[in-house]
């Protein structure tokens, strides 16, 4: 390998205060347009929200001896007080991310601190035990449960450890089908780097043009081509990471029974025992063939039990996913489909790459069509597959047009599966009821199991953005439909801050102590991104 | 479904001081009698040892209230101080094990105790912990590595807890293809109890006729048929456990990213952070249809880079195991075909089961004998698998004939087998020939992954079986060089107290410290399996 040539590039600068690019950013589709009030009533256009050059942010509370400090570390150049880079450190992209994004004063993190490499973060950890400041790792800044936010927790101040110059590809074992990449290189760059080489890693999330690999890995990705190449937790071979207390290098081997599998303590670790550094990967050959379909079906039941089918027997789909008959006509709508928005039924989309696509095509294909689905030729599954990156610039546009559109996720066993979809579905309905709004759901499958699926939720509604406490009270409400009907909080959005209520009904107050025990020994100080994963301690008395 | 026919029945009780059902043990084949002393000089039959009824065990060291305490659980006639009862629960079933049961004097738990549910086994735990007694969880009793030794550790006495009355498949999900087993169910036992609905878990390790599912998810256990349905900690999609500080249910949905897989680290524990009561596990249907095919290689190497490319571009085998030019000789010899023992040459045994079958060997076949592999019928591929599970009764019969036999096993990429293969077998031939004595040694890859694969050797030698101090040298080598060479120090056989040693080195100083952290939450008072997995805290002073 030419290591000039597996150096990654300076990351994208994400937009502040929406998704992704702002030259990419999109109007509404007339036909969505023309179907909101009809959803929705009518919804009141936002007032205009400040540019970042107007937003208040706090002086710094970090000392001169901090600053010092971390800059013998990795240099003036890359310890930035900047107040503009300081609150494009200071939050994801969840909806509430965004509405906060318009207030006059937000929080930021103290600094942003950019090691360049692995014993950089090292020592930047020990720095921050030792002063107690709080450390909020960076990556992609994708997070959509509060994952990033500026909290300082105990500390007397916080900073944004950018892992941006963490970026790369360290080998590729062309044999094995493994390849180490640093934590802080966004996936596209991952990808170009392998495909110099002829690999490809696979992962597609949406957040895939910003999100970071390091990010995938402490926070249980689960990328669009999951049934093709699973989860990211299973991509993952081997891990190297920094904590306040010690290094961890782990994942000797492709199977052992060396005790508990502690790198699977570390993914979804979401940055609370501390830095993951870099990840080793199970990658393989670009695949050359490619067929893409798309599928409808009567209804959502129907094709959910065509996709159990598909993948309790075949296993060949690289992509397989269903959208409920909702979704199915605003798919519809927004390719300008209008005519066929009306239409009764729920639509899937295969896939299959690699190997042997026409055979696994044909035995997929064999099955759909005996559950009672038929084939709808290519156009709609091309077309998602060309916007599949897309869906955040849809939301920012309904935003600005004064509609609240959100996200939610959750999984559970197919035989649970339906059950889970109602109880959701009325959560959010009755929620925004009660809050004297309108609201459109739609679902989707996109992750199957042998045993379950996902199920991913987008909502709209007519309330307005300034009042994000509405949501707030629907989304506990959410929260609370799920766990009673048996559903996990998240399937791939993470626990962070935003879903850290729900985490005890998940785990059980045992599973809690653990978390807790291993903070404690990692992180004596709890400085590792307090207020994300572990709910905070009961208070006594 | 009808929970009287999902009662298992009373599991079969092993051999005391070999493999299995005595019925079963089987004499030398002829032709390896006629092999050994070419391959490994003249040697000394044992003396007999002494019939379980002439053994010596300590008196218990429990008192009278301790005893009434336990039997106030779990009623007078499932706490048992009977010698031989307490004998058959002091040990596995490694060579080492096995050569002690010679001894007139052995150690053995203070008492057998049985409890009928998870209910029961809290409630022991408890009295244990008050009273300052070590527990060691006892499914199987097939540990290869010290898992169930009766060690009180810093304690005043030691409990087997026997875990042979949690039996049963409790429920059975047929459309998400879930199973609820109690912990102590023997694996045939839940073949048989999941047949009766059409269904399979198909997990089949050597030790598969009188191993535990409680057992396999304690020890993160890999079976034959891994290239098909996985190593058994990816089968678990639930545990309900019990911790002498708590009840651990872990395992809400089929992808979750809710913080990290804690059920993760609960697999592979091996008892020292409590006792798996139940697993709940992803079954499939009965296969129907199954093709077996025995395959021919100039050589091992040839053979390896033929599954690496089967794993890596097919990935539909059930089976697929290559033995090395010394096993595929000796399995010759085994079923007779002596005059073939001399033909250089690795073969290998493909099975592919379920859906299929027809296509899925096609392109495996396709692959191989582009890769060099010629096809060599059914014949020896069923007599593999008609002999599957008998390894351990030749072993008997070869330690009753003087001759030492062990096995160990490790696993690591594609691209390191070949040097880890190297390296074992010189450290085992070195360790030997430095003993004085003549070896032979046995390789096969019999899990495949896309990014490495096992090996596990089998070793026979000339050393006097009343010398087990040779081995420990030996296998300290042996171990040095699995960690040297970049492999795990096990890759299904698990911890217990034999790799104890290595443990650091494959997690590192950190990842010890976590396990300690956990340990110390769940189990305060260190009565959970002592000497087990983590090493001995370090002497200070």
């Amino acid at each position: 390998m030419d290591h000039q040539d597996d150096r990654a590039v300076e990351p994208p600068e994400m937009r502040w205060d929406g998704w992704g690019d702002f030259d990419r950013a999109t109007e509404l589709p007339r036909a969505v347009r023309a179907l909101l009030p009809l959803m929705l009533g009518r919804v009141h256009r936002p007032e205009h929200a400040p540019g970042i050059e107007h937003v208040e942010v706090d002086e710094t509370r970090l000392t001169e001896a901090d600053l010092t400090a971390f800059r013998t570390v990795v240099g003036e150049a890359h310890v930035s007080l900047d107040p503009q880079l300081r609150l494009r450190r200071a939050a994801g992209r969840s909806t509430p991310d965004l509405l906060r994004r318009r207030d006059r004063h937000q929080p930021a993190p103290d600094a942003v601190v950019r090691p360049a490499d692995h014993a950089e973060v090292r020592e930047l950890l020990g720095i921050a035990a030792q002063r107690g400041i709080a450390v909020v790792p960076f990556g992609g800044g994708t997070s959509v449960v509060g994952g990033v936010d500026p909290d300082a927790g105990a500390h007397r101040a916080v900073i944004a450890l950018d892992l941006a110059r963490l970026s790369g590809l360290i080998s590729l074992d062309e044999i094995s089908g493994e390849a180490v990449l640093l934590a802080g290189t966004r996936a596209p760059e991952a990808e170009r780097l392998l495909a110099a080489h002829g690999f490809e890693l696979g992962h597609y999330p949406q957040s895939f043009r910003y999100a970071s690999i390091g990010g995938f890995a402490a926070t249980r990705s689960s990328g669009q081509n999951s049934a093709g190449y699973g989860r990211f937790e299973t991509m993952v071979t081997g891990i190297r990471m920094v904590t306040p207390t010690g290094d961890l290098d782990l994942g000797r081997a492709p199977g052992s029974a060396a005790g508990p599998d502690l790198m699977r303590l570390m993914l979804g670790s979401e940055g609370v025992f501390g830095v993951i550094t870099a990840v080793r990967v199970r990658v393989h050959r670009v695949p050359v063939d490619r067929i893409v379909e798309s599928w409808t079906f009567p209804d959502f039941e129907t094709g959910a039990a065509a996709l159990r089918e598909v993948v309790q027997r075949a296993g060949g789909a690289t992509v397989i996913r269903l959208s409920d008959e909702a979704e199915t006509g605003v798919s519809l709508a927004q390719i300008g489909k209008i005519g066929r928005v009306l239409a009764k039924g729920a639509s899937a989309v295969t896939v299959f790459e690699g190997e042997d696509v026409e055979h696994r095509r044909e035995r997929t294909a064999a099955l759909i069509t005996a559950a009672g689905g038929t084939s709808a030729g290519r156009t709609a599954a091309e077309d998602w597959a060309r916007t599949r990156f897309d869906g955040p610039y849809l939301r920012d546009a309904l935003l600005d047009a004064g509609v609240f559109c959100e996200t939610l996720e959750t999984a559970t066993t197919w035989s649970n599966l339906h059950a889970l979809r109602a109880a959701v579905t009325a959560a959010l309905k009755d929620g925004f009821a009660d809050a004297g709004a309108k609201s459109f759901i739609m679902c989707h499958v996109s992750h199957v199991y042998p045993t379950g699926a996902s199920l991913y939720f987008t909502v709209l509604a007519g309330i307005k953005n300034d009042r994000p406490g509405t949501w707030d009270i629907i989304k506990h409400r959410v929260g609370d439909a799920i766990m009673a009907a048996g559903g996990t909080i998240t399937h791939h959005h993470a626990i962070g801050r935003d879903h850290a209520p729900w985490l005890t009904d998940e785990i059980g107050e045992t599973g809690i102590r653990i978390l807790r025990a291993v903070k404690r020994e990692l992180d004596p100080h709890g400085i590792m991104n307090p207020g994300v994963l572990i709910p905070d301690e009961p208070r006594h008395g």
